[in-house]
């Protein structure tokens, strides 16, 4: 199989929720076009997206809801639960841990570390955080598969290095800061400022629109 | 000019990051291929992707790295001040507020509300949280840009009519929930849960793969 880019992995992830939605509307049959309206993509984009992973639809007929729900579910992971552990209990931590919807979907964080004594012992989220210290012979008995690096960005390659050592297979990384870790370990960064900075450009005009009001 | 998609401006913004990050290394010029192999995708995209906005580098020359970074700058709006408002001042409020990148870009969260009496009044991130009832007035005075919605998901819609009566020209929300704004509101959605699927979908072995694995 080649190499599946995130852009489209995302949008799996949209139309994993469309599909969703519109199951529980009860439609039992989308046709690529009405998914591709939905998530603002082309159908032909829907259709090459899916063909990597198989044959979903029919030709004329769409595709079948529920099966493609299902279908997507597993492309993506989500039809089993991964074990979250969150380093640094400040407030990207401490938000993680208060947002439920991803138990809902399989991510249950089941530890949460941090390096701040006022900090360790604390109970956030339901856990109780841990010292840092103790994370790399946690990782031996507790079998982590994710860790979220929710530190400040200069600790961020300690931490980094400590969940590698911890054992985990992917590493979700919210410090704004390039990390180096070894290639059998996924590595997604989330860059807050990204977003903000699809809204600047869209409310920025472009040079043909400043010229022609500049003309009006 | 035709519609720009998302995903191109989010690959301005990576090229924008490793233009930066080249020209404080003292690089001059760029090649699409080098600039394409720092972002992970092809020189023809970063071709096509940067065509839509002019013409900026020169056949077996490259680009120059200070001239494109700055066009890049303007493209996305970061040669300006944004007046960002957040609304809700829980764990994904205070991360933004306590985030120094986001003035850094030009982003400048200029005021916070919440609705909590236990909040109004608290010092958050170097700004002191107003009553969330005050939001419309406030707007007709401060000239708010973006609106940042950081309240649970059950208030999201009345918070996002809430900023737009306050004037914002675009909302970025972090709710996990589907919004309805005006066609004249940009409207961003931040899901952390797409970020974890798109590790959950690295971990998960495709069919062909398991099927390999279980023939082995």
């Amino acid at each position: 199989m080649p190499r599946i880019s995130e852009s489209t992995v995302r949008r799996l992830s949209h139309y994993y929720r469309a599909l969703v939605e519109v199951e529980a509307e009860g439609t039992d049959v989308i046709s690529s076009q009405r998914l591709a309206e939905r998530e603002g993509t082309t159908p032909a984009q829907v259709r090459k997206d899916l063909s990597h992973f198989g044959s979903f639809g029919r030709r004329g007929l769409g595709y079948d809801v529920a099966h493609l729900c299902r279908e997507i579910r597993a492309i993506l992971g989500l039809d089993r639960r991964w074990r979250v552990v969150v380093v640094g209990a400040g407030n990207i931590g401490s938000a993680l841990l208060a947002y439920r919807g991803f138990a809902a979907q399989g991510f249950e964080v089941v530890a949460v570390f941090d390096n701040d004594p006022r900090r360790i012992g604390e109970a956030v989220g339901g856990l109780q955080v841990r010292d840092v210290a103790e994370l790399g012979a946690a990782g031996a008995s507790d079998s982590f598969d994710i860790g979220v690096i929710a530190a400040p960005h200069h600790a961020a390659q300690a931490v980094a290095d400590l969940l590698v050592s911890a054992g985990v297979s992917a590493i979700l990384n919210f410090a704004p800061r390039k990390l180096i870790v070894p290639a059998r370990v996924a590595l997604r960064n989330v860059d807050l400022t990204m977003a903000f900075e699809n809204l600047s450009f869209a409310l920025t005009p472009t040079r043909g629109q400043r010229r022609r009001r500049a003309q009006d």
